[in-house]
């Protein structure tokens, strides 16, 4: 199996990128196709001293897409950027998935130009994992790639979400939540209202009404559907939320550590708030999936370091292993056959 | 100033309701008229041995509207009950706020039947304090009042909001943020879009552009306009959240003092935490307040306690001082004019 890394894209490109494939190529043995500059890259790559034999190699890519530029302008004006040849490699053979912590925007767009849309989806969406006290994660479909939807969008998400979420969390009948403004009759906006009866009547996706804001951190279901506009504010709130908490953290540790004369680590540690300020932080988190092209493409976290690109390629690898692009296909071959 | 209090609404009324009430009495010196059940407010009075002369009044109201009742089927069949004889006393100029932790659509409803909308305003809409890091909190409008919006109404938010920060936090020029999922070109739903330039173009308020999800906790700007549906899960999802993390704040004083066999309450007030948890917990926050109808209506939490009630009181007092209603009149009449 072989995962192309977007070494351009992200905050901490290319270095964190680097240091994150490595660990997956260790960790799941996968090959790794860095792409992007290629003189840097095998600089970088040799100083790592990886072992030899761990199969990272390189493919150039000479332009870099910026998180500010216009998605579709971009990828045009950018054959040669490391978003638009990563997507090339999956389009022809040369890789089974495609990690990026880029522009999501030109990662969503290339691969709809290039791979496009699975046969039988009208709107492909970002299924983003949202990891909570459970010990399972909500999976919330769409995380931004659509932001005006209409009713048929939100069944179709609700079933790429069921379908993903079977396939990697081997959840049986996930459970679908509509995310509304209140679970009361009357309550909704006119897309949820419009929504609710398809989402009802819907007999291939296991649908149990409508959830609020509070009801994501408590995990009432495996899968929430919204709109792209929607939902990616929430999951930028809980960002931001996690951020906050995690400065507090280390506020915390200090002042402690000098209260206490002990040092802030081994507090955090002992009573375990390390491994829980852990599980907050988006960033570490690993990836989101892009459900309904065709290829498996993984969009990271811009801000992601080593840990989460080495984690959003081993979802890469879930991905791939579980067929999660061939299974769309074959439900929606189903449903219009 | 008189303020009335909706006794019966909220998941702990009427005692916590009452306990809030009378420590409101007591620290802003305001009177108090409890809407509710006359026997059983009276009782409950005369056990909490409120000094003489505290200015505690009750107001029967037999009825009461549940939470999940439809709001103005309600508010039809139950003319007796302490949202509609509160807003009625606010109507009559029996009271010059009322304070509910009740049914928000049925406040929201009563107070549009009964008060009427400021002349000028379309649509009436929650703003709600947001605390954040900072030292003042954020105002979010819209937090539910209108599920569906139009760009017209998301201009008439960002001028109610704006006035409400200006009178209650004292800012000169509140900034104004429309909420989004990106600040780069392109980005928005049809609504953001729409709406971005009619805010733009508008010179009576300091609009600073769009925001995204985690500038709200970061706090890059006073007012953040958005939507009711929007709004309504932005605030609840951070709700869920501190929910969440108080839960765990618990569960690490808990290990910590077996593990320091120290007593975990000491811990947490040693290390900042219990203040910045109570900073956390929007329920002790206090109120959301009800823009551009004809009165001042201050809706509390439903799950409200002492604390949560006496700051909502307090706010409704502030609210009457600041003379918002007034201010939105007379901001109304000289747009119109």
């Amino acid at each position: 199996m072989k995962i192309a890394v977007d070494a351009a894209g992200g905050d901490y490109a290319p270095h964190e990128v680097i240091k994150g494939a490595i660990r997956a190529a260790q960790e799941y043995g996968v090959e790794i196709a860095l792409v992007g500059r290629k003189n840097v890259l095998r600089k970088l790559v040799e100083h790592s001293k990886t072992k030899p034999g761990l199969g990272i190699s390189i493919v150039d890519a000479k332009q870099v897409i910026d998180f500010n530029e216009h998605p579709m302008k971009a990828i045009q004006s950018k054959p040669n950027s490391s978003i638009v040849v990563g997507i090339g490699l999956l389009k022809s053979g040369g890789a089974d998935a495609f990690v990026s912590a880029g522009n999501t925007g030109a990662v969503v767009g290339a691969a709809l130009l290039t791979l496009g849309k699975t046969k039988g989806v009208s709107r492909p969406a970002i299924g983003c994992f949202l990891d909570t006290v459970s010990s399972f994660p909500a999976l919330l479909v769409d995380a931004g790639a659509n932001a005006d939807c209409r009713p048929e969008h939100l069944l179709e998400f609700a079933r790429l979400g069921s379908l993903f979420s079977q396939a990697i969390l081997k959840i049986e009948r996930p459970r679908v939540g509509l995310l509304s403004n209140g679970t009361e009759d009357g309550k909704g906006n006119r897309l949820v209202h419009d929504s609710y009866p398809l989402l009802k009547n819907a007999t291939d996706i296991n649908f149990v009404g409508s959830i609020e804001g509070q009801d994501i951190v408590k995990r009432t279901t495996d899968v929430i559907v919204t709109d792209g506009f929607t939902g990616n504010i929430v999951i930028k709130t809980i960002e931001g939320f996690s951020d906050n908490f995690l400065v507090s953290v280390r506020q915390i540790g200090h002042v402690f550590s000098s209260a206490y004369r002990l040092r802030g680590r081994d507090l955090l540690r002992d009573i375990g708030l390390t491994n829980w300020a852990r599980k907050l932080d988006y960033t570490e988190y690993g990836g989101a999936c892009l459900l309904g092209v065709n290829g498996n493409v993984i969009i990271a976290h811009g801000r992601s370091q080593a840990r989460a690109i080495k984690n959003a390629i081993g979802l890469a690898k879930e991905t791939v292993e579980r067929c999660i692009t061939q299974k769309v296909k074959e439900e929606k071959h189903e449903q219009t056959s």
